[in-house]
């Protein structure tokens, strides 16, 4: 069966969708993340364009990914440069990534009033930006913007970029639908004539597809391109990119394995794509869609009456695929199999007994529903769910008790920032501290003061930091009054990294009990790894 | 050109989605909605199954409509009933509306196991149910449930479906994908085998088409057949329903219309997609989805410079469809990629003179890159944007001085949440006001205090309310002590809302700026529009 190569540009195209920002940190884990799922090449962003991608870049020199090729993204050269000059040309070769993507005009009206050069001109710069590049890189890939608005308005231009493009030596050409704007049903005769060209010229090319959901039909014009003939597809996790995004490799990679016969190497790792899909949002601190195909929680949810009987006794009649294949699951029986699979799983990550027909195990599952509809997730917080699962298996241990703690902002002018205090009375096996700080804003001055209070009990809580802070308002009522969810990740000198949650109307009371399992959860390894001293 | 009858569902199929509840008064508001905009067909509900499509019904009766025809929707009749004394049958013809459509069961299994009743049974419902139906009622159609699932389990059943509907009198025949899996390839396949099948027996039978998004090509698939023949297309305004939803007529409509040279009669007053669109969302109290195709507030967004100053040029460079022509409007996004052309657009759309040369373009510039640089950003946040242009062009107007205020969280046990008050002190016009309220949590409080203190001045204030309330930690240095950013949506009785933004190390002094700025801009707007009272 035909293998399709999966080319993500999460990291590049993905992140110009409006609210989908990434620190270097999250480029990172997210590029880590596309390598385990299976992707083939990961695009992380455009060298030299901005000091971010750079970083990336550079960052990742000291990284080897399992599977995934990483591939940089750039223009042709400007046309006053000669390539081995270009500024450009030069950050993607400095990126010493396996591959390189170039980009470059097919549409003649873009030549001629964006780039204000000849067509001869553009031609001249594709053909021999690739060339320069092609010794230099293992991989060289010819993005061809604006392709098929550029081949209805010019198509023998518009093909003449293509053979340039594979003059200069681009191993692989990938038509992009970038105004999304065009229906399958002319986008699967556009390529048949990009296909027939090359075969009157006993040329065998190898294509991409790279669309845009302008028309809703990105996810169907891939597909419709693979079927066309296409090996590669260009898209985004979850589909984010500019305007309406990217086509969504979430929908596209089922299809792929599971509809069209066809394979790519992450549809051997199907089931990892619900995980993979949410990491990714949660690092982008944006909401997971419910009605998202394959990966939604709507997505193959039932609601009560004859549908729900027919599924239970044959699935298929309807859903049209087994939601396990993606790590989805049907919504009906809330946590039935996969939520005691899943919790089973955890407690052996976690080191914890537990069997399958252990008593506690329904307590463990009610209380994880219960937090569930408070609005606690714990996919990115697992140390809160380790917490939880010790709580209900009757092994909390409890290293300190809170007396009270305040939090008061003061600002006496329009001009000038708030002065924040935070104070803290605590106790350590009866032993008193009481103590205060200020900080940069109400949580740096808590997080402060619980320090202060604790270091001189447990000395290793010096070593530990808080890495990252997040926090999304959750979908309610009218603003300032809805519930938020605080996601703090806090990691120490051994160089580990653990996630926790809070919830509440009150941000001081979220962040609170983030920064309390946090700290919970240090102590805790710390006393299984013997580090605990004496005194507490 | 061909004329495409559009047969709207959002009242029956698209209040199938979780979290689209419409009340008696929504679906008549909506039922006029879209008779205005020019849907053919406007499929109420099934009256008999539930009292709220037999109440609409009736409702409906005492209103005419201008072009839309009503449809009431119903299964076949019941296995034990002859169709004269089925209850579902009578209750379809009491709604007394010019068309019904039928439903049936196209595949084997579902009639075997969900009906459990003999195949050849099924064929007589199908057959009697319509001929029953037939003389009583004006347009008759035929819904075939899981057409396309049942044609690939048993071509020659399914099609026997479709001979007996037809031997029953259905005018048209609506193929269903009931479960939202096939993909457009094989879908187009399908419709061609069963065009065969009729054109070989020398019938000529119409086609429709029904489709779900659980692969996310529902629009695609709903395209393609119309495309391949198919002259009604059913689906839901904004793509509502079951699961990931119905075919997105939101997305139908335009395409038809601006690409495929296809004609339906809304596509005459496709400039009030945008507005239909949104009163739909309103009226079921769910948020706009900026992303969305044609009518999402991203849709035309553009970010970059390159970008801006092309789409200025010629807008058909960056985008498919003129946005006037579905009555959205282009977005400039504000970015540090954004240049003068972008600031030039802004301040033309804020009523502001601003010529290129102005020598007060070099001072908003520099404030908004500025501002940039410290984390500000107007994407979401236009409101704060004016007032960052008026206060650089001088046009500043002070509402209020404030003197101070305080926040304060007091917790005194770990299972309580904490205390929250604010004060506040101000002046306006040098008259004191200062007071205090509790809250929800800093924030909540903070808002409820500020505008206790204002409300007396500007009594306005008080139909102004907090729509949205986003925070972001902002990349940087170690966790709590990072900038947050704070986004505020904020509506009025105008229905108009506007975003403003503050940014700082402490989220209370983030929020404060966003909330004194969506007050300002309020006021600006009230003073504008000679609504502020004279003691102001």
């Amino acid at each position: 069966m035909a293998q399709i190569i999966i080319y993500d540009t999460t990291l590049r195209d993905g992140t110009q969708a409006e609210n989908f920002n990434l620190s270097l940190e999250d480029k990172i884990k997210i590029c880590r993340e596309l390598d385990s799922f299976g992707i083939d090449y990961i695009e992380g962003g455009w060298p030299g364009a901005n000091p971010l991608s750079t970083a990336f870049f550079e960052r990742m020199k000291g990284i080897t990914l399992r599977h995934a090729q990483l591939a940089a993204f750039g223009s042709t050269r400007h046309a006053g440069n000669p390539p081995e000059q270009d500024v450009n040309l030069q950050a993607l070769l400095a990126a010493k990534t396996p591959a390189i993507t170039i980009f470059g005009k097919s549409w003649d009206i873009h030549v001629t009033d964006a780039l204000r050069i000849s067509l001869d001109k553009n031609l001249e710069i594709i053909e021999d930006s690739l060339a320069f590049l092609r010794p230099q890189v293992a991989h060289l890939f010819y993005d061809a913007e604006h392709f098929f608005d550029g081949f209805k308005a010019n198509q023998d231009y518009a093909l003449a970029t293509l053979d340039r493009a594979v003059a200069g030596g681009a191993e692989l050409l990938c038509l992009c639908e970038t105004n999304g704007g065009t229906l399958p049903g002319e986008l699967v005769e556009i390529i048949r004539t990009v296909q027939q060209h090359f075969a009157d010229k006993g040329q065998e090319i190898p294509l991409g597809i790279h669309t845009h959901n302008d028309a809703e039909c990105a996810v169907a014009n891939s597909l419709m391109a693979v079927q066309t003939g296409a090996v590669m597809v260009q898209g985004t996790i979850n589909g984010y990119g500019e305007r309406c995004g990217n086509a969504n490799l979430t929908s596209i990679i089922p299809a792929l394995e599971l509809k069209l016969g066809l394979h790519c190497n992450a549809g051997t790792r199907l089931h990892q794509l619900y995980d993979t899909t949410r990491l990714i949002n949660e690092l982008a601190n944006l909401p997971h869609n419910r009605y998202q195909p394959y990966v939604g929680d709507a997505a193959f949810a039932h609601k009560a009456g004859v549908h729900v009987s027919a599924v239970l006794k044959n699935p298929m009649t309807y859903e049209h695929i087994d939601p396990e294949k993606v790590g989805n699951e049907r919504h009906i029986l809330i946590s039935d199999q996969s939520g005691r699979s899943n919790i089973l799983m955890k407690a052996e990550r976690f080191g914890l007994q537990l069997r399958p027909d252990d008593p506690h195990m329904a307590s463990i599952i009610s209380e994880l529903k219960n937090m569930e509809t408070q609005g606690y997730q714990y996919e990115a917080a697992e140390a809160s769910f380790e917490l939880l699962m010790r709580r209900a298996l009757g092994l909390r241990r409890k290293f300190f008790e809170l007396e009270a703690f305040s939090v008061s902002d003061h600002k006496y002018s329009m001009n000038k920032e708030p002065l924040t205090e935070a104070t803290i009375r605590l106790t350590v096996n009866k032993t008193e501290a009481h103590t205060a700080s200020m900080g940069d804003g109400p949580v740096n001055a808590m997080d402060l003061a619980l320090r202060k209070a604790l270091t001189r009990f447990y000395p290793t809580l010096k070593d530990m930091k808080l890495v990252d802070y997040k926090v999304r308002v959750l979908t309610g009522q009218d603003g300032t009054a809805s519930k938020v969810r605080v996601l703090i990740e806090s990691s120490d000198e051994t160089g580990r990294s653990w996630g926790t949650v809070g919830v509440s109307c009150n941000i001081i009371e979220a962040s609170w009990q983030a920064l309390v399992d946090s700290i919970n959860f240090k102590l805790l390894q710390d006393e299984q790894a013997g580090k605990l001293s004496p005194a507490a």
